[in-house]
């Protein structure tokens, strides 16, 4: 099973030096990499491990392929190549399939043809998992769930009733899908909650990071486009939608009802606020927080990096004191006559 | 089973207007609501699903009313009161009871009657599970854990050795409470642990969103009163105590033996430090760090909204100055025998 | 089992006062001690818990020794020498050893003495657990895992395969270790995912919070150091280095290859951008977010508390346009010609 290096030069692009037919079957780090896997060079920093590394074959650019005598798939950025050959090769290989005795599996589930069930997994009642797919060992799979083909629960992921996940997925261990949503009306002095009816629905090609969690729709779905990247520990609250090719660093936060355009990238730390819009192509930067709807293609910050304690604690005093600062300097002006008509921003 | 139009009207307000007998068993969306569901109108957005809905009644307002002809619960506030209902109907439900054969119970823990344990829940010795709650699929119940009547933990929840937990509470999938808190003491260069040997008591009426974690008390327990609600991953540290009916929103933090009061409203993302009091009634903004104690009925805020990039960093570029302008601006004043006196805050 | 006081007072430091061959095998609370527990007197607030307690022993300050005629180990810091006691009597518990019925156990792992794996764990093949370690209830240990000896997976750990921790270690529920990172790299429109074919490696000594997660690296490992404290809810992204003994509170976020310190503490919420480095010995104030790397030693913040909302707003308005006010500034100043050759920050 694989590739040549000349079908893979084919299928991924590049220009192949050396043994064409050699075959690959594995993507490797130059450490670890023996005579099928083929393995990149990322950086200058790895220009020994090259020397010395038993791979079959490697990517590298024009510059690098000089420095080694191995087969060589030359390319302008060695790791794109490196992704879009293991991304191939993925495809080709056979997990295995079957149902590990130890896994709980409800005789109305509905399991494709080559699906693996890891140890202690349970699937619930009307689930129905596509082809090729892996349910990882202590995955939670529950009533009315449909999972595409060839998608991966790595272990221990929790997906709720009646929650959609597409093809080729990956999601990692400890992510809740399809939870209850932070819905309550007050009644009085108490909090009362509000059904949470919906679902959560995600396309194809996404991915979802570790312990995160996506809350189902209140009424309505909460809905994950295609090709959607989640880091870890990210919240999604009921309701939230998000653009195809969207990607979020780690420990973002959503607030219900927002609505987050395509090809958009956010931050680590970045919190959003509810029933908002952000447009497609939008950057936020890391920590920032998003109190209202930004338009396509813009980048926003409220980011402020640490400084020094001390030089930082001496200007947020002064902030504190902003407003009387700017008062002070008004007066000065008027007595100066210096801005007679007064400020266009008060 | 069930309750007639009237009766709901009657237990939880408003007036009917068509058949008043009709037996209603469930809440659902317009969408999906049968002859024996009811469902709410939201806003305007939901008028079409209204024209089309086969729900057997419908909760709507006066203005809503004259929209359609289906049997209509007509209340001032139709979310308030689809939650109402929905509470009373649920309370109703007959959950199925027994213990699933792939979950393992300790012959020394207590089950109530109507008791539901799902696949693969374990429950230690000690453990006493109070009438029709649910231990559901993959959730771990430790040794001398206590939980009372109706509580439903959803799935894979983990609580920890003698947590507390009362009555009616809800517990989304990946929760953890109980965990032994950040306790240590320098020893040298090293850390040493702190055993921890508090429990978490939670109150009744209490729900508790996906990966939240909630660390047992170092002394003394950490307390979570009646009716609070937590989102998704909040992190609660050791001893923190949060009064009756206090909500927070997704990834709030909280530090050591902080202890908040009543029916406050906490934003998401919002930092709280340890070791301070936050009074009955507090609102906090989102992302804000709170490092001082708060009194009651006052809303506080550290929140910047983010903006254009280019924007954002011109004006904290100035911030890093702040205090040489504060300065330059004395200076002048000085000169100008603005303020001869000096200011106050400096 | 146990120590005498005397022993205790030889071990960990302090001056017996009363019995000093009294036996101790446990540490309590004031409250829940009996007389062969050892608790400790940690402030006044515990005066009267003193008066009451049934302890065989107490650790207090030699103040405090005059308000009882218990048996005292008497100490400087009653807290330090309590975690020091708790530590020595911990490594002489012997937990039960054993592999529970419902585990799952791959014949080709390999457990030391005296493991015990818990209800529901799993173990992978290849996986070796060292001696006297507890593989609690509902954990899973993947493929190839190695686990030094006296280490604790409390319940619900997830270790992902290749995962390596040390000795001594405590990991708390719902932390995943060895997680794929997020590493993607733009084709087109879309994102290819880049193998993570690194381990994650931690030393001896470390605690891990619940809910915290550590992704593998991408290359090389992601490495933990000795004796580093991690709470709750934190994200450690691929191929992160973290020195030995640092600790960090709740909520905080490291991004990809961040390089960081022996002894640092970083406060609770931090945001730590990716590829820079944090020297030894420092400090970062609660919910900064660090952007740029820095040296040993220092203390950093960018955390702003938590105002009033109006006087909050009132100033953050006014910095937003905190560069004109700096303008309008300048411009008073060269009309007083208080400032001719301008700023040099400018």
């Amino acid at each position: 099973m694989g590739f040549t290096v000349d079908e893979l030069a084919r299928r991924c692009g590049g220009r192949v030096r050396g043994e064409a037919n050699r075959m690959i079957s594995r993507v490797a780090t130059l450490e670890s990499a023996g005579p099928s896997d083929i393995a990149y060079v990322a950086s200058a920093r790895y220009h020994k491990a090259l020397a010395d590394t038993e791979a079959g074959a490697v990517i590298v650019t024009e510059a690098d392929a000089a420095l080694t005598a191995k087969t060589a798939l030359i390319v302008d950025n060695p790791r794109l190549s490196f992704a879009r050959v293991a991304t191939l090769l993925q495809r080709e290989e056979t997990v295995g399939s079957g149902v590990h005795p130890s896994a709980v599996v409800d005789p109305r589930a509905h399991l494709g043809v080559d699906v693996y069930v890891g140890a202690q997994a349970v699937i619930a009642a009307g689930a129905v998992i596509g082809a090729r797919t892996v349910i990882g060992p202590r995955c939670y799979v529950g009533e009315d769930v449909r999972i595409g083909e060839r998608s991966v629960l790595t272990a221990n992921v929790t997906l709720c009733r009646a929650s959609i996940l597409g093809k080729r997925c990956v999601v990692q261990p400890g992510a809740v899908i399809g939870s209850e949503g932070f819905g309550y009306v007050q009644d009085g002095l108490a909090w009362v909650k509000v059904p949470q009816l919906g679902r959560v629905v995600i396309g194809d090609d996404v991915e979802i990071g570790a312990n995160t969690t996506i809350d189902r729709g209140a009424l309505g779905d909460t809905v994950i486009g295609d090709g959607v990247k989640l880091d870890n520990l990210i919240q999604i609250a009921h309701n939230v939608q998000i653009g195809d090719h969207t990607a979020m660093a780690g420990c973002v936060g959503i607030a219900g009802s927002a609505v987050i355009g395509k090809r958009c990238t956010i931050g680590g730390g970045v919190g959003i606020a509810g029933h908002l819009e952000i447009g497609d192509d939008v950057h936020v930067t890391g920590m920032s927080l998003v109190g209202a709807s930004i338009p396509s293609g813009e980048t926003y910050s409220s980011s402020m990096s640490a400084e020094p304690v001390h030089q930082w604690r001496k200007n947020a005093a002064r902030f504190r004191h902003l407003d009387e600062i700017a008062r002070r300097l008004r007066k000065l002006e008027q007595k100066l006559e210096e801005n007679p008509e007064g400020e266009s921003f008060e």
